[in-house]
């Protein structure tokens, strides 16, 4: 049995390469004892796997040169001689960009089939790390009060599209800023958004006096970069902003400076606070009982990009840079 | 009766010059009903002096051209026709660089003499907005636990100084950033601080490798730029940067970056949060009942640094930039 592999290759410099990985095909072993082997169904792709292949340690190590491409996947158990596992039992964990999973079950989390009719892609939508991302940083460190105003940037995107149907929800005038007109009108159209941006056509800084003419309280920020600093440049007293992501230098390879608009943080006695959503793990299960009713109401709308076959990754991968994707990227590694 | 005073007259570009303030004699009309003539005894000098002479607002509207320069002082009553003041009252509040304040009473607030010998000027130091910015600033802000390592830069500074030693107070490992040999050896020798650090001689970036070995938990910032780049390097996991003044980035024109390792604060699910010591002023007598017994009990020490007559009031505030003084910076008005 041949387990279809990509393998990081080399360290990208700036913009992700062909290059960068390498496509391997590996003959599958029997299986040990205590090991289980699981298909890959579904690889997420995420602006974090980029800074995953840099040299350097992030909240996770570095991926080693020639080792397979780390990723989270879901999968279907095939074959186990551990205990804790059996041929057809659903799996999540870090699978990796590769069809079969061969592992001793540690990182590998047994997940169960969603109600409702959900498919097991909402775990890489609105139920699973995106969705939690949105719910926790709005509301944890948002700490959002009704009739504030919210600018989400990268707002099309996964975690953007959820962050401001929860602001929504919670009563928040949400401006969020896309790169394209098609992915403004779905925010605003379908989603529900009071006012989108464009960055690539309009002028951030006045499309922002526009839109939040009461200035912005709370900054849920995925962009970093010029944008940032626009959106830093307009908090109120006591302003809140998420650091969730900063897409925008990941692909640098010098370093980038902080917003020059930092000194606000310090005149607005406001807060700027990372995470990720792991910090969060305990607590899971508190999101997901909010989130589901969301959902089934129609409130909580997501998006899934998905993307045919392994061999595609490299290049779907990349389109989380360029701005040519809308909703969750995922791969379909095999048919469930 | 004639007022001395000194005027802004012009807004700095860069480093402060003799010819931004212009000195003023002005005849003191008789006191209209309801109005208090107090003299100022003490003049504080602050590094947000700096920011409110540039033209922008920031916590306070800019000080219009030609008015009297803003600056906190402690004066005493000497005559007065509103009921809410007497001869001999001590007020303290915004008095400005002039020998006398002339107003109805609002901003001036009424001061107690002070119990156990403790001076008037201790208001201007660990019991004025010194103390209560230390207080506040790692207390709650920095939200300290017992035996993590807390950094402070400007730490031989008024606020610095009082921070160090709140942290020891707190079972913390203090490392402190100054720019004198002097400065280090006072605040370690003197104040208890476990280690010190020479910006000016010193590898800022070793000397923490080696004073923080266990990483850095808590950035008290006063000085932001490359050195607080090299703490932000430091931090972490769920570090805490108070945001309490960026020194290095007052005086000048242009826009400064933020800091290089912003993206740490991602990457370390750390906290930045700016403030001011007015957001505090419910809880002001809540950190007078902490900071009284530390002073008397003599684990909390303070430093005054007092300069004679308000003509020398500019290049007093001119030796907050260069580095030149330690501990808090006065200007003697006239005599108690």
């Amino acid at each position: 049995m041949l387990n279809q592999q990509w393998l990081l290759a080399a360290r990208p410099k700036g913009d992700i390469q062909d290059s960068d990985f390498r496509w391997n095909e590996a003959k599958l072993p029997p299986l040990g004892e205590g090991q289980v082997r699981a298909r890959n169904l579904y690889l997420s792709l995420d602006p974090t796997n980029r800074v995953w292949m840099n040299e350097a340690a992030s909240y996770l190590p570095a991926i080693p040169l020639g080792d397979v491409m780390r990723g989270g996947t879901i999968a279907i158990v095939e074959e186990s001689r551990n205990p804790g596992f059996a041929p057809g039992d659903i799996v999540q964990g870090l699978g990796g960009w590769q069809t079969y999973w061969v592992g001793d079950g540690a990182g590998m989390s047994k997940t169960p089939r969603l109600p409702g009719g959900l498919p097991l892609t909402a775990y890489f939508g609105a139920l699973g790390h995106i969705g939690f991302t949105a719910y926790f940083g709005l509301l944890d460190i948002g700490q959002p009060k009704p009739g504030e105003t919210l600018v989400v940037s990268a707002a099309a995107g996964a975690v953007g599209s959820l962050v401001g149907q929860i602001g929504k929800i919670h009563g928040l005038r949400v401006v969020g800023i896309a790169g394209s007109d098609d992915k403004c009108r779905w925010i605003v159209d379908e989603l529900g958004f009071d006012a989108a941006i464009n960055y690539k056509t309009e002028d951030v800084g006045k499309a922002l006096d526009r839109h939040c003419p009461n200035g912005i309280d709370i900054d849920f920020e995925n962009v970093g970069g010029p944008i940032m600093d626009q959106v830093l440049m307009r908090i109120n007293k006591f302003a809140r902003v998420v650091l969730c992501g900063m897409i925008s230098g990941y692909n640098s390879s010098k370093p980038q400076p902080g917003p020059y608009a930092f000194g606000n943080i310090l005149m607005k006695s406001a807060k700027v606070q990372g995470f990720i959503v792991m910090d969060y793990g305990a607590r899971f299960g508190e999101a997901a009982q909010a989130i589901i009713p969301w959902i089934l109401q129609g409130k909580l709308k997501f998006k899934i990009d998905m993307v045919d076959g392994l061999h595609n990754a490299p290049a779907a991968l990349r389109r989380l840079f360029d701005g040519s994707n809308t909703g969750k990227l995922l791969v379909k590694v095999s048919e469930e």
